[in-house]
């Protein structure tokens, strides 16, 4: 069987000016090459149309699977689509029911729909389209000399979902040499020891590719190998990931989907339990990152965003005195924090946290990146502190998601 | 005086398996773009020699200045030097004041001086050196055609100092001209009715470029043009951001730096106000977005994260009845959220949103991405009620801006 070769063709103006990383083709280029499509070029150019063609000259000379994104906006700067109909010498063609969809959006948004907006439901006639469920511009598939062209919006969510849900389905039928894939995720442990730990395992395969692909101080093994039967396949992810996880459990959480947030509310729906939030420095970023869940109101009822010292005392007790003695990014306060919110909420799990987020207010005691994190049920109580680094939002970041794999080994403790 | 135009190359596999991302690239383009000469055309290659002389053919026919990050390193992959031997038909020279500085270095870091690091002392015969006092692997200039082709190890610290301590000075006595660039932030408008709207302005301009930058239901306008002298930039970026903001003051918000969170921030310090916030729907998401500034502690202290019903009792002293009658998500349950919010916080602003996240939970009168959001200053409360679309999490991100929008509006109101 032919393998197949990919060349990745992103246009914009602000590509190019280096005000915005090109993070589309690194999602593009991910996703074919689990499939087993490499990438063999890049190419960024701007919304020129000579560029544009003289760039699918080169792609269609050297790859099978070229891809391109970018310039299918409303405005006079998205010329993608007029350059496909001079490239491939078509019309365009009306969508009527595309028409329809979208006046109808502008006008339960209170917008007049604008001519402009006409071209959004208007497409090459070789294209076949390709649905995108969160924008306007729909992707479209041109199969031109037996190469294969997809086209897509720049707005990385809708790329994403293009790519996902219609590129990759279409092309994984294409290869059959398709490719079996599992995501393991961790949490508290840097890339290098993770890669240190895992080897060993790994080493026990053959035809295995590992990436550590890390994230927001976490990081997920990316583990993907040639796939056999869909049986043998589950079996094998299954054996992988046990195998994995068991090296660290408190760290290595979850698989594929299973995000953190995610985790957090099957457990809690599993056991009836409600959790709430008691946050300082992460200023709602727990609560914010609970209730991207859908459902999430069955088992998230109450957070509480104390930053000042007074609202940790009026709205969850903290005692004057505590906070004097311990300052409030200590563990004696996150104590009484976690206290006050299980008693004013009602809830019955709590997670408190309480740190210095930086870039100011650090200490030589409490250096920036300082940050105590707990969580409660009934009686029993688990604070850690924790030492992060010295960027304000990643501080933020690391100490929510940390503070949610702590609610996790918690829940599973006391529900055995 | 002749406009120069550039082309980059990048070498490296990584970068076409997506696992890393092209910063470099992103680096360069700013450097470039700050001296006036713009990037026509990014490629990114893996260690490939005809693809790299490819590649070189592309960029000297269409581009004056030419960069070439990656494959310097001394391991195998590393081709680069010897396709430049290759490509401009020359030898290796050996530098031996190189050599013996490496062969220095290695004794004193107490590793054996192996024969595959001699090659980091040669070099093109035609190239001249730029400095890189981070690595082994030595910049290179070279004048090709009346081009200028500058190569750079591709490690981003060593390719950064080359860049800014050789190659923009070189390039900044090259040429004159640079160009200006102002982004100029809105919210609320689709981008193509916001097209629309602004056409007319910079139709009185020649020689702007203009670009509609769509994320999270907002749109950044990027308008750039060529440097005049900073004064003269200055007077004209000002005077195009004032009549753009006049046509939407209350949606075309604020240019380059001046975010939503920001704008909330100096406005609120400017006062000597604070704000504090009720969520339901966006789960704490606007007190995080607050808290994402350094310094906000300084204006938030509270945050109320009220996502159940009982929770909106307890905390906000919404009462049952209009909970009974108009429901959660309605303009009476969020007028009582922020009087309760401004009366229990102490607060001088109150931010209050309730809504229909999704994706279920909607009904005919109130569908998902039904959100009502109120601002409120002592007796003074303004609430709207918004149509957003069917995505959870987009649902939270444009009401959390729409709501931060709404605040400073209503500071500006309340401050004259």
């Amino acid at each position: 069987m032919k393998r197949l070769k990919a060349i990745t063709i992103s246009i914009g103006d602000e590509l190019l000016s280096g005000k915005t990383l090109d993070s589309n083709n690194a999602f593009i280029s991910q996703q074919l090459e689990m499939i087993g499509i490499p990438v063999r070029k890049k190419l960024i150019i701007g919304d020129i149309a000579q560029d544009i063609k003289d760039a699918l000259d080169l792609a269609f000379s050297q790859a099978d699977v070229v891809t391109l994104t970018g310039g299918l906006g409303p405005t006079h700067d998205d010329i993608t689509k007029s350059v496909l109909c001079e490239y491939f010498d078509v019309g365009l063609k009306l969508y009527p029911e595309i028409l329809e969809t979208l006046k109808h959006r502008f006008v339960r948004r209170g917008f007049k729909f604008s001519e402009s907006n006409r071209s959004q439901a208007e497409y090459p006639e070789n294209a076949s389209l390709l649905e995108n469920p969160f924008g306007t511009a729909q992707g479209m598939q041109i199969n031109y000399q037996g190469k294969h062209l997809f086209v897509m919006a720049g707005v990385p969510r809708e790329m994403e979902i293009v790519t996902t849900g219609q590129i990759i389905p279409f092309l994984t039928e294409l290869t059959q040499s398709s490719i079996a894939i599992i995501d393991i995720h961790s949490i508290g442990v840097p890339e290098s020891a993770l890669y240190e730990l895992t080897k060993p395992v790994f080493n026990d395969y053959s035809d295995l590719k590992i990436a550590y692909l890390p994230k927001q101080g976490m990081v997920t093994i990316r583990v993907s190998f040639p796939s056999i039967s869909p049986d043998e396949d589950q079996k094998l992810k299954n054996e992988i990931f046990t195998r994995i996880r068991d090296i660290k459990p408190k760290n290595i959480y979850g698989r594929d989907d299973e995000l953190l947030p995610v985790l957090i509310g099957e457990l809690l729906q599993k056991n009836n339990a409600t959790v709430a939030t008691a946050e300082s420095c992460t200023g709602g970023l727990v609560a914010s990152l609970i209730t991207d869940i859908s459902g999430s109101s069955e088992y998230f009822q109450t957070g509480y965003v104390t930053y000042a010292n007074e609202t940790k005392m009026s709205m969850l007790d903290v005692q004057e005195q505590t906070l004097i003695e311990h300052g409030a990014v200590s563990e004696n306060t996150v104590s009484e924090m976690l206290s006050g919110t299980l008693k004013n909420s009602g809830a019955d799990y709590a997670v408190a946290i309480s740190g210095v987020a930086g870039p100011t207010g650090g200490s030589e005691e409490k250096p920036v990146g300082t940050v105590f994190i707990g969580v409660a049920h009934k009686e029993h109580q688990n604070i850690r502190r924790f030492q992060f680094g010295g960027n304000r939002i990643l501080n933020k970041e690391m100490s929510a998601y940390s503070s949610l794999n702590m609610l996790r080994l918690l829940i599973g403790e006391t529900t055995q």
